[in-house]
């Protein structure tokens, strides 16, 4: 449907996964190799190395996200097949919703194609073991976009409801006890000995996994390149991995 | 670390996406060229049509789960490579952690190695817009394996937190009246006018979208081979798709 409008441009949004390659879909590749143009943030075009070399770039700083959109619709517009490049999945706190409101803003034509990718959620699942192997919640904890008041709220729902959940954006310089104070409102609700884990730089040099109980994790410094996941009330550590039953009888 | 381990055995637990080779990640088409034995209910290995032609393949009907993860590890201790294949993500309603489970249930040597997939959540997202753009949850209505409670205490919990949601298993035969049911409990928090939408077959032939209200989402059929998206407060459709914005300012 959206391709029959090629003529007045298609921006194709890519989630390439955690920046390996080989965790990007065949799909997404593609869509890079048909692109006359690569917009994106420029650490996630470094992570792609010289496949696209020769490729014409076009990039902005961090917070200059909806100037980042505007660029990709007038490239489109001069009849450019372009592609915005997104870490994880274009659809999961990627660009995805933005270039549908900036689309609407300047009243473009350009067809907007999302490709979803391997978010962080499932990419550093795996590396943990099972932890979201039931119904989860993916909240981040960046106040940048979002009222605190609306995390801790969400973080409440989460633990109330009993989801196991995915936590990104866990720390950064500015917020560096916001982990501590999202176990504390977890720790409301969940058992100090509740099975969590994190992994850091999944898919990238260095990656790394624990495990360990709500409390430890309430007093552990994780970095902005770690991905937080709590458990459920069943979940269990397994082999060293983090593993939340679907149920099974066994 | 897993793969030291390889001459008492390799279970790769792959995640295949929604069905097209397109959409499996390269990590995922090795695994399944790497193994000698590939395990699977037998829809999912249908999807992968010719490809794997002259592998041995292995199989259960459905609700013998279990049993199918017993028979991944006895090929692994004939020290044969087996890949147990899921539909969308291996860790999310797959079997990643059902393997971690009967691993510890036969003291099993083999190493487990789980490589996500695109789940339903991030391809279905890619279809309808954006629906999912900001902190949501995955909720499946199945209640095979949960008691209807607790899934009926979470979608509460969603509502209560303004979380954007994806519903899986939204329908079966005998479960005809469950996304109803579920619209009902949501409609508690949630106005009627919230967007929604639906994705049907996703990435598979006859893939189609719709987008409508809760209150119409309500009196909705849909079947088991649909997700369910629900908009958080601030969702929109724009250019008839589902959009959850992130809340960059424009």
């Amino acid at each position: 449907m959206e391709m029959d409008n090629k003529n007045s441009g298609h921006i194709a949004v890519v989630g390439i996964g955690p920046g390996m390659e080989s965790m990007m879909t065949q799909q997404a590749l593609q869509a890079l190799d048909e692109a006359d143009v690569i917009v994106g943030y420029t650490v996630y075009l470094d992570l792609l190395g010289d496949r696209f070399e020769g490729k014409e770039f076009l990039s902005t700083p961090m917070k200059q996200e909806a100037e980042r959109c505007r660029m990709a619709f007038a490239e489109a517009a001069k009849g450019k097949s372009v592609a915005m490049v997104c870490s994880g999945d274009a659809g999961i706190y990627g660009m995805a919703s933005l270039m549908f409101e900036i689309k609407e803003e300047l009243g473009a034509d350009a067809a907007i194609e999302i490709i979803p990718g391997i978010t962080a959620a499932s990419s550093g699942a795996a590396v943990l073991g099972a932890p979201l192997n039931h119904d989860f919640c993916v909240i981040s904890l960046s106040d940048l976009l979002t009222p605190w008041e609306l995390i801790e709220k969400r973080l409440r729902a989460a633990a109330e409801g009993d989801f196991a959940v995915a936590i990104y954006n866990p720390s950064s310089k500015k917020r560096h006890d916001y982990l501590q104070k999202a176990c504390d409102i977890l720790l409301e609700t969940a058992e100090p000995e509740r099975a969590c884990g994190y992994v850091r730089s999944i898919g990238r040099d260095g990656e790394e996994y624990h495990t360990c109980s709500l409390a430890e994790l309430r007093n552990t410094s994780v970095d902005m390149f770690t991905t937080v996941f709590i458990g459920n009330s069943q979940s269990r550590i397994i082999d060293g991995r983090l593993v939340t039953p679907r149920g099974y009888h066994l």
